[in-house]
């Protein structure tokens, strides 16, 4: 039911239209395209942020964009390994696995991170499915190469689009934990801003979002006043080149660069922890992050 | 492009965010439903407020409702009759029509207002059709009856759901004109507010907003600031008797009832002076003229 | 019912058989096609032959054609406009138009004309639209260059065939008044015979029909029986080129060559005062007019 | 090509105009209505006449009607018989039928009568198929039960209306022969006209038009010139009673009785020797034979 | 309802699962595909025999596959041309065929074989459908050209793939007699094993199954011991040149040559005496013919 | 490729031929119906028997069966929770379950479990997809009720069958952990037969089919030569109040009842220690286990 408030304040009618004003056009535009959001960092962490969060994908879904969610687990694995007595050791930010190291990956990611979020996204009414590499073979892991064996720790050799197109017609929300089989049964675990990038490359996303926990890519990067709102693949290779980028950021910077590569529109680096970050970024004319293309 | 601006201002993120936030779910809720407008008053006359109705009815077609546009034609009908050397005359605010009379309101009607509506929605991308009761038997008209013989003035009879539906489900935005054939092949002027009343009844609407030159209903007819934000049927005919509603708003009010019972939602008498008040009225929890419901 | 006639007459059963037997296979052969029909002339003034032409219209539509009808406005626009104290001026048969010439020509067409064609088509069951180039941009006009500046006097520049299609696919015979909006949003009047040939250009029409006043195009001009049943394009490209066509048949023959061009099939110049031209000239093998083929 | 005669006869035009205008909306009421014909005597024999049947029969198809065609065998059944020995005996104009006199008519009908029908239509280029009750149990026998043992003389027990059905959704027309399996896997023959009037009756069929060598039922049975034009299924029952109806007519007013009974609309008893009997009866005003209605 | 039988017979159990887990990937790999059955010899002369393969190939369309039936007539032709006093010829293993053999062979084929055919298949709920060239012009034919004039013998011309398609989209079992229309009008007898692999090769049938009365190709043509389970399209090629294939068995082996040419995955000629051959081939790894593939 | 062994041996083409001709029939009577597989004891924790019924599984769906597998978890649970310190406490077979407990159990369910079973019968070309009751809101939970409180541990409250309906729609073979949201967003644990006959009675499903570790029910408990093939449900009733049935046993036949009250056709309760249970109980006619019918 409407309230009425007396006279009405035209300042604040005016105000109000113009948000949607601004707004609706987006929807319209992105009607039906695909938007691949890769969870993760304060915006899962903390609560208040995490039901925002949710609630604005849910949102998303409900205006009839299709989102789809990508998902790390975090802490809690390595919680969870303490816990039955196994240190957690990380080479360049990925996690070393043994079969055990990569089967208690799997029980968190899919036993417990992912079913969260499903039911926290399903309770909102929007029809969420959890999923991971292994359901009808979604993706499959090769062994990532590189210079030191990290055992278990894979990369996307291939996704099933067909199967997620399938469920985004049915006009569901998938949300992905980046577990996939590989090589001989094996399971692997892969590094989500990657995982979310090959996904987003092979549905053809209009956008690729990730959620991450500073402002974006810095022109400077000791000054975060020095925010790139726009930044072009190419300039992205030369600073990347050049140092000019945040070792934490770099993944994130290659993850876009694979994204437009494989026919992402866009990919926007974003700082999950400002209020509503996302239905920012999409639906109003403020750029909040950086938003990378070709 | 988005634009970056420093610093994001929380509190600025924050207020945008509520108003998304609020209004994303009535798009879904609204999701292919159809309201119908009926246009009309300063709304229509004032340059400026004529171009954000026609934008605001554009959008809403654009985030999936079905918005169909009923319009009177007013003072330039009377205009062009005074040129071609015929007095307007009217009783009980009907104008008083012989076949002269009736050719020249359709002539304006369908050949100046009509399209003139048709071609500024269409202008901006989306989809409008110019119609009136004759297109494919769309209304059928009946002779209204009364006290005294206003001559080709009707009132709706018969109307032909199957073939708005269908344009409808085709993606137009139909915007029609109250002229119908009746009897014998005679063409019927027909009150605007009934015409779209009759209309949305027929589709089964999930609502009726009447655009008007005032706030609204009023508790005390003098008092402006006494807006009755939500009327129910019951008590708008109780007003009604008692004399306490304002002679030019019965026929509203009449409208409304007559859409009611024909299965309508909700019905709406807003301002079409307010800035966006359809937005305002559809997409906010913010009530800015009155609600009549069952 | 069926009446009975005694002893059946077998000459007149074999006539009847005949005229059906040669009749159905064309009914077949057209099925689902467009013919797209330029009304006007006697047979749109003369009472009993607008009634018999419509009645074919709507027959073409009830057998499984799909009929579009172009009309012009003639002699009513130059009354309006003289009853509102302004003179008509032709030149090269063009109505030279500043503004308000064009608004009175769009008043008649659309708020006379066209409303009255639509009302008497629908009247018979079959279901017609009025429509001008401004409903759902249909048609966008372009000034029409040439040696004088006639105003507001436009030439097809694009047409939204998807809408039309749309329409047909619904079952509708769309009704076209020759109005268009054009650049900086003003309107343009348009020749109709130029008009219905862009039109069918556009839909791939099997066929244009122009009603004309004559018989067709006649080998001398000055001899109505030398009437030329089948002309080549190229051989109307010489006989124009030759002198030999008469002037007020030469933009009735541009127009079946810009069809043709276009990819129509076949476009027929018939004379509007002869007995149900169109089912003659369509459901027949007696060749009432002039065949222009490629 | 169409041909040109010089100045248009206008009162021919009028007249073909005539059967074209009255024929039309027959076309447009019987579109995709099923009409199911029973097809035999001098139609079938007489080389040219039957030309003319096959013709009509595939024009009703070309315009949209649903023809089905039922057919006897007659004299060739006979002929067959005697060259391998057999003597056809007949009681009340039924044929007694033996093991082998059924193979026989079965192999007539089905090997030789059949294919010539369905090549000739399909010669057309409309698609024929020639079936049997034997096709996906399109129709099951019972043993035709009276006073006097006629061995396999079956009627009509049940008919699978779905199949047929699905073939005329696939455009066919379906050409059948009145033979079925009955009880414990023996061959019945049956009478077509009992056949035809099931399968209409089972198809809910518009029409059931019966061929004979007559020019229908008359009131005086002696007098041809006495046809009845319309009878009603009461009077034609009274007739019958009364002994009013001429024996080998009555089979076939029966036929219609049963298949009124069961839901088709009008049942037509005609004469094949008239010129294009079938296209007069269904398409013109001219009732040439009797029509049997509720 | 199901028996029990005390303690489960392990070894029992394994060997069922094991014929199932074998049978049901064929069953999944054929699921629609279509299978063209030449359906001839003893199989169809034995009555035990002929039970069993109707109901193999009944399970076949019940399980999913579709298959399409060709039959010959054989000696039931010769024996009713003698009845009617015609000695049948042979040439080369053709029928010599004037037109009164011609009419004979198709009174056989469709009135005899066919619809008995079509009714035991039917009669298990399978919805078979008889058809013979002349249906909706499914072959043409044209006169066999070779050394010696053979009258109305004739070989595929042209096969209506598009008529077969929808019938079997309807879910009916076509059942084919090789009879086909050719030059003026006239029938034609074909050889049913070229007839077969036209029709297999017009519809890219998945397989052609030619039962025959013999192991299928022997090494040997002495020794029925060397059956060749599997046989190259060029190997076949150089033992028909060689002359070590049996006289009688070059027109199979031909068909199949024929039916690989136009894109028929495998041909099976096997021996349609041993019970259940078709289920065999089809169903198990048993090879119990020969298979000739490209 | 297939095999050729000499000499066909009749008697073994005859009983590989017999066991096809008894399951053919069944797969046709099954297409497209849903099968209800509860997994779970030694068929899941034996290599050899799990790889088995998960091909078998497999099979049911490539030959057109809508499979839909419900597991338990078992003894990893209680293993993993032994490892993270928790001692697990069981009454009347259901685990008492704090809020830890059931951390675990989803954890494994999902994380270990559900994975590994998705994982491998999609490896076999079968797409599986791994649910809870979680994936929008497929399952809601109510506290179990009873004599003691067993924290986290419910029952179904709700089943969103639309979801499983499309999802089977789609091709997808649905493995669900019973798993489900309850009240005030708490998790929890449900009894895998209960959730089975839940979700097979809310999908109508043709069968439920439980695994268990022994042959049925018996008639006398102690002697299990006294297998009961089939039991009606009011037998199963009287049965359990006479203490005929096993304690063990007795949740099972519950199951069956409840699911034959909501609608399902029929229950099976069969040995999963046997070779291919599954396939033999729906494929062949012989009886391995109980089947409960209404």
């Amino acid at each position: 039911m409407k309230g009425s408030e007396g006279q009405p304040n035209l300042d604040a009618l005016r105000e109000r239209a113009a948000v949607l004003v601004e707004a609706l056009p987006y929807l319209w535009q992105f009607r039906d395209h695909v938007i691949v959001v890769k969870y993760g960092g304060a915006a899962m962490q903390d609560e208040a942020l995490r039901r925002e969060v949710l609630r604005d994908i849910s949102l998303l879904k409900q205006v009839g964009m299709r989102p789809v969610v990508v998902h790390g687990g975090g802490p809690e694995i390595s919680e969870v390994m303490r816990r039955l007595g196994k240190e957690p050791v990380f080479v360049d930010g990925l996690r070393v696995s043994d079969a055990e190291t990569v089967a208690i990956a799997q029980m968190v990611l899919l036993g417990s991170t992912n079913p969260a979020l499903v039911a926290e996204i399903s309770g909102q009414g929007t029809p969420a499915i959890g999923l991971s590499g292994k359901d009808s073979g979604l993706v499959k892991a090769a062994k990532l190469s590189g210079p030191r064996d990290l055992g278990f720790v894979g990369e996307v050799a291939e996704v099933n689009v067909e199967l997620l197109a399938r469920l985004l017609d049915e006009g569901f929300v998938p949300v992905i934990a980046p577990i996939a089989p590989g090589p001989e049964g094996a399971t692997y675990n892969i590094n989500a801003d990657h995982f979310a990038a090959r996904i987003a490359g092979a549905l053809k996303a209009s956008k690729l979002v990730l959620l991450t926990d500073v402002r974006g890519v810095l022109e400077d990067k000791e000054a975060p006043e020095t925010l790139i709102s726009e930044l072009s693949a190419a300039r992205a290779g030369e600073m990347i080149a050049a140092g000019g980028i945040d070792a934490g950021m770099i993944p994130k910077v290659e993850a876009c660069l694979d994204a437009l590569g494989a026919g992402v529109a866009k990919c926007h680096i974003i700082d999950g922890r400002l209020p509503h970050a996302i239905l920012m970024e999409l639906l109003t004319d403020y750029g909040i992050g950086t938003m990378v293309v070709q």
